[in-house]
């Protein structure tokens, strides 16, 4: 795969350099746009205006779309104003909208001038709407029909707009004040008789979206009951929108890349990496990275506490790691299963106490077998002795229960007063569970030393 | 909403009580299969079968797929013959299949023996493929066209055998032998003149995948190309089956959330929590926090060989746990974004050496800032003398460089050779980078303070 996407690029450089344009052109109309966006990301960049304008209007518009916001904006800025309307014109509006937000000061001043007046409100108004809301990502390109419609009357109105519209698969039903009312898929509409009233074969009971829902409620919507489009309507219930599945399916990805990356103590960036400066990398992980540090020294705290206890025990020192990593992986296994189940609705608030009490039977298991397992490990390989042994073992018991609780229960209670459970993950729940393993372990030692 | 459902669960069970059953029919039939399921999954298991019987068949069907596994055995248990040979005949092929993996033995008997002698034969040819492969998850269920049909003799037989189909938004064109030659959305077919040739209109670049193909793969190639469904060819070209985007969303969520998994140290369960046994839940778990117990005992006898520098300064061990904590957390906030990246595919293997250059400037700064951090911390609030705070310091990038190299580094290692990046997560890293750092922090120590 690799090594022929390498060949087509030394061909289409030599074919470049020798002014092969009939031939380029023949390569690029059999490809598609989203591999087309690929090799071009692989080309030099000067070329790319040129090869740009050998593609027909539609896989232009379709390969533009694809590409990364950096080599749109190159592209951008080598277009005429006739090439740039050309190429705006040919984009849905939830496109145009997208790169207008991408898209630098004065770069957006000259989109918005090349495109039609009509194009140019329904951007605008698109852009008031809040980042990730539902009125953000829809496309104000939809088949709308009227409940008084014939079928035949419904596939002239398709054929007549259908070609502009970003789907024809679902078509929406609206009264004349666009008050939504009803849908009819084009399946629906391919098996009627030519004489049904729109109003006989549309169903009735429409999921809708209001367009200040959050982006991740939208995708989800279309998830759970397998649409390929949701209606998008405004207070007054009027039909504004539609988000399509394609878009749903970017946004479930996107959700599921910013839990992973807060769970592991990132800021999320949307942005891909190879694509995001040294310096916002380092931005996006230092405040967690210092936080995380400075609440680790209340564990550096606890330890000075008990330094005379240390320095007549020296051995307990060696299985702070130990103890100290058990209760973090313990405690995130809990806290990862927990966050995602809540992410994909698996998990309520209301189950709380189901949870707590799985998590706690769990714990008991896992403690348990991990104090039997080092127990022998401590009295025959370690040979440390048996209370030693016995220190250790009841820390490490304790440590699992009380790590896989805060594990279970912090991230569900962040849920519960708005804030972001993923954030509550592994890090912040391993700080939190070393200071209460160091301590149970040094009151045990205590208690059972007698240090 | 919960309130509202709440409200809902109490006048169904009373309407079930007075045997109310035309009123229930009445409020079943305006709802949607995905909230029926949830609304039955809320009932009392007696009175589901009496429930699901009020269904029209259709809707039965629909609400049968969208129920949970223990549900469906529940249900068909409680089935006739003639009732279990309903619900059959209205599934898609693909459900079916999913329902009889799901299902003890007797069950699938029962279930198989019920279904026409047909689709037996599709689901027990279905039932060969590999687990998570693309034939596994396909339907057989789709539209086929020859390239000698006239538009009209299209909508034609879409009109004749629609109707059973998952789905007629693409259409696809074979030739006699079933090779895959084109395909056809039903946009063009309404768009285009009833006497245009199916050949003439049809795209002939189609994005296919074959029945091996893992699912990962088929729902990566529907987003990347934002299909709707995409054809599954058999080793010699022929068309077998179609995927369809529902489906992929699922397996591009189940994959998310088994990298998450992973990346926690758990073994996978596609099971959702609630339903998961404390015994499996248990039995998921215990083997990596037996095996990462292991490792960690590593950097106990790390500890225990630097004993006699330790028990001289016992400020030292005050300090590990920071360290530590530190190290873990920069290597994983590394490792996870490249894992993240790589099942993304934004970050290839011949990417290797941009992303160690990008993670080693990323580390500079890191740790040069906690570094200076710390320094203050510690001559200023904890007042431990120059030389220990150079030595805490000095360590401590040191760490977080290497704790950002080996993040960055092992994962896409792991992918090369084969091995699931998602694995090389955090708890390995951690567990190494905590070995490195200790070793590290005595070896300075030993040669700044000259212990």
């Amino acid at each position: 795969m690799t090594e022929r996407k390498l060949d087509l690029i030394t061909t289409m450089t030599a074919l470049v350099e020798n002014k092969r344009y009939a031939t380029l052109r023949d390569i690029l109309v059999t490809m598609n746009a989203a591999d087309i966006a690929v090799l071009f990301s692989e080309l030099e960049q000067e070329v790319l205006p040129l090869l740009f304008r050998l593609l027909p209007k539609e896989l232009a518009a379709e390969t533009f779309v694809e590409m990364d916001s950096d080599a749109q904006e190159m592209l951008i800025l080598g277009f005429s104003d006739s090439e740039l309307k050309e190429v705006i014109d040919e984009l849905y509006i939830d496109d145009a909208v997208d790169l207008v937000e991408e898209m630098p000061a004065n770069v957006v001043k000259r989109i918005l001038k090349q495109a039609d007046p009509d194009t140019r409100k329904q951007i605008n108004e698109l852009l008031k709407y809040p980042e990730d809301s539902a009125g953000s990502i829809m496309t104000t390109e939809f088949v709308e029909l009227r409940p008084h419609f014939t079928v035949a009357d419904a596939i002239k109105s398709i054929r007549r707009s259908g070609i502009d519209k970003e789907t024809i698969n679902t078509c929406y039903v609206t009264q004349p004040d666009r008050k939504l009312c009803g849908q009819l898929s084009i399946r629906a509409i391919i098996l009627a008789e030519e004489d049904d009233m729109v109003s006989d074969i549309m169903e009735q009971n429409v999921i809708f979206v209001s367009t200040l829902d959050d982006q991740e409620t939208v995708a989800q919507r279309l998830q759970k009951y397998d649409l390929l489009s949701v209606p998008v309507v405004d207070g007054e219930g009027r039909l504004v929108g539609i988000v399509t599945i394609d878009d749903a399916v970017d946004v479930l990805q996107e959700e599921a890349t910013e839990d992973i990356e807060k769970m592991a103590a990132i800021t999320p960036s949307d942005r891909p990496y190879l694509k995001t400066s040294v310096l916002s990398i380092y931005l996006h992980r230092i405040p967690w990275l210092l936080l995380l540090m400075i609440s680790a020294t209340f564990t550096g705290i606890i330890i000075m506490r008990f330094e005379a206890a240390l320095a007549a025990q020296v051995t307990l020192t060696a299985f702070i790691p130990m103890l100290m990593d058990t209760g973090g992986n313990s405690g995130s296994q809990s806290s990862v299963t927990v966050i995602r189940g809540l992410a994909l609705q698996e998990i309520r608030f209301r189950d709380i106490l189901k949870v707590i009490f799985k998590e706690l039977r769990v714990s008991l298991l896992c403690g348990l077998t991990l104090a039997v397992a080092n127990f022998l490990k401590l009295l025959f390989l370690d040979k440390v002795g048996t209370q030693i042994a016995a220190v250790v073992c009841l820390t490490l018991v304790i440590t699992v229960i009380v790590a896989k609780l805060i594990g279970c229960t912090l991230p569900m209670l962040a849920k519960k007063i708005g804030f972001d459970p993923a954030v509550m993950a592994s890090p912040f729940i391993t700080t939190l569970v070393d200071a209460i393993s160091l301590l149970t372990y040094f009151q045990v030692a205590t208690l059972l030393l007698g240090i």
